[in-house]
């Protein structure tokens, strides 16, 4: 595509004579001036109008979506609705960039967006500390943070949107204990997030209440030290197998996500122990793969559309606007998909699939 | 972020103005003019570095790769390697884009990506019309075409890379027929790409070659209406439970790919059949979330990361290049991956899962 430096060579003008001219500034031009610069911009194919309109605006029809990896389902499953809300709600387009949840890869990617005339951000990240999405806001960006709350008495420009993930994890624990588990574990990975944090606490809570605070396990299956193609259900699948191999070892697992939840299956198995007979696993998140698995996999469905349309309106919002507290929106699960993957303890019945039973 | 706009205003001096001042043509200007326009500049923060040098040079170190959709998670882990390749090799940064496959939304992702100074871009498309391909390059654009080859005799300046389509369903159907399968199908989606058609003819060559050509079919399991998530995987599995009710069926199934395999051992599953005691599948990717089926995936590996590497390099060749027809990187599948989803007819054995047999 041709500059403007181009058309200005070819011109034989200076590039504030073809500027000029672009913003109707020519009514003191000489006619065979003006003239040449219309004849080298219809020549060259110059095309100004979005890089104009960027300069004058600051503004383009483009969101940004910033995602830990492409490697978990999950983000693509969000990116998909987050884009559908995008395109029909204001017809914007959808840029996804990823940082391996990496805070200096965040903010190299605020800088970019905005140089590139983007003011809309979307982050999936769940840092502790977003000082680089407070500068971002600071310097013109509008930045919704997904997976975690907003700091309870601090003034933040950042919106928050996420899910209940302290009920998420609860409601999947309450699940197992329900159907007679008393030996339970939570299965995640090194490294603490604010999403991770607060499923731990959800699940503690659960165990708390009914009285099974001391069996109840946290199981970290180590770093997740790259962020690629289902790396974290690798992790789970090492996990399981040694699960298998322990001499004891939970009747009742809850799993971070569905993707560890479904490595789980495959170690177990690996392991020469069944789903659910052996040991039941429950995931959260509710991805269409889970669907699939042998036993489907039972699990907490995050209301992920009616997420996503509210990240594209924070986003949106009128901007710049003032720091507040409670710039947050926590949705409460959408409910609990039974499937095939929790056995009760009670009844020892045998464990039929695809029944969808939505618990509040 | 502060516009060229603001600072002008602030200065109280015309955009030219300050343009001049950002471009090192301050020369002629009054001393007072220039020092009111830099204390404007560093009051608003204003940083003009990005724009200033996409309109100097037209690039930026943003590499565009426009998907069909995030639902794929073969998309997916594609995006992960040409990040990776993209960041080691040259320091560049993904954006990636979803376009549903759909020509006019590819143009009007040139038209973005032009606009915002970045000229190279990779599109998994596989769309038989790539004029808009042809038009964005025409136009300053390094465009790589990922999943079809080249068009025979027709000078392109268009790259494509892809995976030997034809070969990789050709050796997944020999593989079926080396364990004495005769009823022979290949399952995919309404609506033909490129890929698609090669694969079919992969799939009926090895069909030919072995006197199997009138029993192996080409099931069909309609359009795939939108690119959400799992959507692929849908058609497959009601596919399955269609064949599973069925009198007669195939022993042996060649899938698409990896997701619509996953989709058909599920709907064949939930209408009682075994795989692959009752029917033999396999896929066509290696998506690593292949190996965690109940039971693993047998598949024909693409060699995502050397096509990944490939396109980087194609996208970051210098430019403008004169148009030819060889522009074109065709890559054998890395292997089969003999997992525990097809039977021997021959020896009626029982398959145990997870062997790794790399085949050429």
């Amino acid at each position: 595509m041709a500059t403007i430096q181009d058309v200005a060579r070819r011109a034989g003008v200076s590039v504030s004579t073809v500027s000029n001219v672009l913003n109707g500034r020519a009514d003191r031009m000489r006619p065979q001036t003006l003239k040449r610069v219309e004849a080298a911009i219809q020549a060259l194919r110059f095309r100004p109008s979005k890089l104009a309109q960027q300069l004058k605006t600051g503004q383009t029809p483009l969101l940004g979506l910033l995602v830990p990896s492409m490697g978990n389902p999950m983000y693509g499953f969000i990116a998909s609705e987050v884009e559908t809300a995008a395109s029909e709600s204001c017809g914007y387009r959808l840029l996804i960039g990823s940082t391996q949840r990496d805070a200096a890869k965040e903010a190299a990617f605020f800088d970019d967006l905005l140089a590139h005339g983007v003011r809309r951000v979307i982050v999936i990240s769940s840092l502790v500390d977003e000082r680089h999405f407070e500068n971002a806001a600071e310097r013109g960006m509008a930045v919704v943070s997904y997976d975690r709350r907003a700091t309870p008495g601090r003034r933040s420009l950042v919106s928050h949107v996420t899910p209940d993930n302290h009920e998420a994890a609860r409601m999947a624990a309450a699940h197992l204990i329900a159907h007679g588990h008393e030996h339970l574990a939570f299965a995640t990975v090194a490294g603490m997030t604010m999403s991770r944090s607060a499923k731990i606490a959800g699940f503690q809570a659960a165990a708390e209440a009914a009285g099974l605070r001391r069996s109840a396990k946290v199981i970290d299956g180590g770093p997740l030290d790259r962020y690629g193609d289902a790396v974290i259900a690798d992790i789970g699948r090492a996990m399981g197998a040694r699960l298998a191999a322990a001499t004891r070892r939970p009747t009742g697992i809850v799993a971070l996500n569905d993707l560890m939840a479904l490595g789980l299956m495959a170690g177990l198995r690996d392991g020469g122990l069944r789903v659910p007979e052996d040991v039941s696993i429950i995931g959260i998140d509710g991805l269409a793969l889970g669907a699939l698995a042998a036993p489907p996999l039972t699990t907490v469905q995050l209301p992920v559309s009616a997420m996503a349309r509210a990240m594209v309106k924070e986003a949106m919002a009128p901007w710049p606007r003032e720091p507040a507290e409670d710039h947050e929106i926590v949705f409460a699960p959408a409910g609990l998909i039974e499937r095939g993957s929790v056995a009760s303890l009670r009844a020892k019945a045998a464990i039929t699939g695809k029944r969808r039973v939505v618990r509040s």
